[in-house]
Formats: structure tokens, C-alpha cells, sequence
């Protein structure tokens, strides 16, 4: 299968038939993509109002409301059960399955999120001859746990993951110019440079993701990150909740560009 | 009292005590005013969820749960009972009554919404040399319902309202530029042109607020409003709401440049 060539409904039809198993990077080039978070509804509001206090961070794409699995407003037929790869269930903040699809465990009382990914803004980078190290290098994106905290909200709480890419000193600016024009996909970077202005001890050991090289000359750039708000769910160790497994993300129809603001 | 001097905190604490009474356009110049609705908490999701699907016309700056009436995001000591000149209580949405503070009817379950206004960016027209032709009039901003349906949430529903301000010819591309500088407070204009693009039938009678003159060579040009929350309100028909009365707004501490993009 040449997953060049696949758009986002076909993209998320592949993964429904069992037809593409794997992470989600390389698929449907072009269309967003989104983290997925499904909780009972009874913490519903609380998680929103998280999203809504930390929205570069947890840019919220699209709802379903309990009852519903179809993420109608960005994929056309889609069912959130089934067209993610492979999903994390947790209960009590455990890691308890990792199933390739929800129909035997959904509830109709769950209502599931979709959050915006930075991967809808590496096409821009790239496209403006910035690096994207993590992809040159076949790695999943780095990610860590800093020291500042989100807004709260109810049972939500935790301090900001961030994603990080390396770049060249003097195209740090337009990296800066190239992801502000994504505001509903975390914009600009968090921060540029020293690590330890964010509370992260060591560059070379992320939290989650892999590890990227950082080259002479380079400066690590650090943006909002989406995880955010799975740490923020693993803290309020609900009795039960499921989201994407890392890598593994939901597939729009939203163009890349569409997110851009106008 | 020389309204041109106050602060924002200083204009809540001007509202609390009974020295001002009355609209507040004129209030605290600089400091960006909310909208404000309060409704019980069963419906906090589906309203919270009704914006962020709206979110041009109904960007949230904050929200007070159940049991707190300060917005301490955006207003230091503030008490959403007692901060605004005069409020509007709905039951079933009819109006029962319009009392000058919260203080005997307000129930521990309401959730609190403080929504963005688009007085934020009129400072910004004016200082770009662009008119603002209800400030120039003394009136209330003309506001309209119009056919553009909003995206639904539970029981919230209903058509967009915008706000309408004349611009001459050549400065309506300006108009784009300086408003698009503030996406969290309605951003670039939705429509300028003829009115029925928006199935606007009567220019000279809105629906809310009063009508202004249109000069020679001026377009109306429209923008998305943030009382399209209440009249979504007021189509759910809840048991009870309670929301500020027109033109008495809630005065924040945030700059309404703090509120443009960065």
C-alpha cells in the first residue's frame, strides 16, 4: 500500500479493515491528525474546561458527545472506535489493554475528544527547509515533563509536555514565523534554547518519544505538546479512560493548512 | 468619577459598590469586557461545548465552576454576583427580572462563562484611524441575527449574530487586518458587503442594539457576536439562566492588547 496516496477517509478506512496496523506518521500526507481522549461523561465538562485553560497545548479539533462515535465535523463516516490503530486502556492511571479496536469495550456513556497534533504543522516546517530531525531519522518525536504547571481544572491537573525539534541558531525565528500561523495546533514555540528554563534535567532522555540528535550549532525548540492532556488524565487516575497509543493517532479529512489561521 | 482613570479592578469595584450603575462602554478604557452567562451546572457541558464549536462568535476568557463566583484568570478579586452594573434573569426564556446584583438568587450549582466582546478591538480600529460609528453616535454597536446556522450542542442551537460597523471603501481591507489581530475576540470580520449575503433583510432595524448611520461610499461590514450565546440560551428554553444586560459588561484586568495574537 502506498500511503502517499491515501487521503484522510481512506486512510482511516484502511485502518478500520485491519489493512494498516502500524503508527500513523506516514500516513495520508497532508491531513491532520489528532490525539483521542474518551472518558465517562460525568468528567466530561472538567476535561473541556482543561482543554479549554490550556488550549495550545489541548487544542480541541472536534467532540462526540455520549452516544455518539462518529467525529463528524473533521471525518466525514468515521467511528472513533474503530479507525485509530491501536488504543491505550486505562483504569486508575494503570495501563490495563492495548487493543486494535473499541467494539467490544466502548460505553455509550463515554464522550471522546479529538486534539490537535504537531504533526500538522511539520509539513509547513519542512516545507520552509526547516529540519524535522525525529523524521530525517525514522524516531518517533521527543517529549518532556516540564516544570510548569496547566491550569487546572475539577480532577485535571499536571505541568505541560512539550515537544522538541532541533534547529539551526539562525532559523529559529522562522520556525517560530512558519508554526505561529497553526494557532489551533499549538502555534509557536513554548521556548527556545536552555532546557533547564523549563525544568528538563536531561535533553537526551525524554519522557516519551525517542531521543533525536541535536547538532553543533543547534538549538533545542520546544512547542506545546498534546500529551499534555493524557498526563493530565493519567493524574486524575479516573476510574476509567482510553485514548491513542502513542504514534497511533486519529486521521482527518482537515488539510494541514486548513488549521493555519486565515 | 472620571471613568477614563480607572482600571479594571477598579471599575468592578466602582459597580460593586453602587457608584456605577450603568453601561459600561465608556469604563475603564484599554481593559477588554465579557459577556457573562450562568447557568445551572447539567448543562456547563454542552454550553462550554456550543462555544468551543463557535467559538468566533463565542470565544470563552473564563469559567468559575460550580461554587465559585471569581474569575480569578482574568479578574483579581473579582465576584461575578456583584462586578456587573445590571444582570438578566431568564426562566423558560422569558425575562423575569433585571437586578443590579446576584446576591439573593444566585444558587451554589450555577457555572459561570465569561465571553469574549468584541468592544476589545474597537480601541484598536479607532487607533488605526478606522471609524467606529456607534461610538461616534453615542449608541449601543447594531447587532443582527442571521442565517448562518451555528454548530449545536445539547440544547444549544441557533443562528450566528453579528455586529455591524460602516467602513469607508478603501479602509475595509484594514478593517480585516487590524481585527484578524485578535482571534480570541472575534477576529476578522465574517461578511462585508450586501446584507442578505447574510439573509439580513433591514439594515436600518436590528435585532439588538441601535442602528447607525451608513455614509456614502461606506460598507457594512459584519462580525461574529458573542451574543449569539444568548440567543442560543435563550432557544434552549433552560429553567433558568441569568446573563449581564446589554451594554453592562464585566470589566476584566486583561489589556485588550493582551487579547491580539502574539
Amino acid at each position: 500500500m502506498d500511503t502517499r496516496l491515501l487521503d484522510g477517509r481512506s486512510a482511516r478506512l484502511a485502518v478500520r479493515s485491519g489493512a494498516w496496523t502500524g503508527p500513523t506518521a506516514s500516513l495520508a500526507p497532508g491531513y491532520a491528525q489528532a490525539n483521542f481522549v474518551a472518558l465517562p461523561s460525568r468528567y466530561a465538562f472538567d476535561f473541556l474546561l482543561f482543554c479549554q485553560r490550556n488550549r495550545k497545548a489541548c487544542p480541541v479539533l472536534d467532540v462526540c458527545e455520549a452516544g455518539s462515535t462518529a467525529a463528524a465535523r473533521v471525518a466525514a463516516d468515521s467511528d472513533v472506535r474503530t479507525d485509530i490503530p491501536r488504543y491505550r486502556v486505562y483504569e486508575r492511571g494503570r495501563l490495563v489493554a492495548e487493543p486494535a479496536n473499541l467494539l467490544d469495550s466502548w460505553d455509550d456513556d463515554y464522550v471522546s475528544f479529538l486534539i490537535g497534533c504537531s504533526f500538522t504543522f511539520e509539513g509547513a516546517l519542512a516545507a520552509a527547509g526547516l529540519p524535522v530531525r525525529h523524521v530525517e531519522q525514522g524516531r518517533n518525536v521527543p517529549m518532556y515533563r516540564t516544570d510548569r504547571p496547566c491550569a487546572a481544572a475539577g480532577p485535571f491537573s499536571g505541568e505541560l509536555v512539550v515537544s522538541m525539534r532541533p534547529m539551526p541558531e539562525a532559523m529559529v525565528a522562522e520556525a517560530y514565523e512558519v508554526t505561529g500561523r497553526f494557532p489551533e495546533v499549538h502555534g509557536a514555540p513554548v521556548h527556545a534554547g536552555d532546557p533547564a528554563a523549563l525544568g528538563i534535567r536531561d535533553i537526551a532522555s525524554p519522557d516519551f518519544g525517542d531521543a533525536v540528535d541535536i547538532r553543533p550549532g543547534e538549538v533545542p525548540v520546544f512547542w506545546a505538546c498534546g500529551v499534555t492532556s493524557q498526563a493530565a488524565i493519567m493524574n486524575a487516575g479516573l476510574e476509567r479512560v482510553v485514548t491513542h497509543a502513542p504514534g497511533h493517532m486519529f486521521v482527518t479529512d482537515r488539510r494541514d493548512e486548513e488549521l493555519a489561521s486565515m
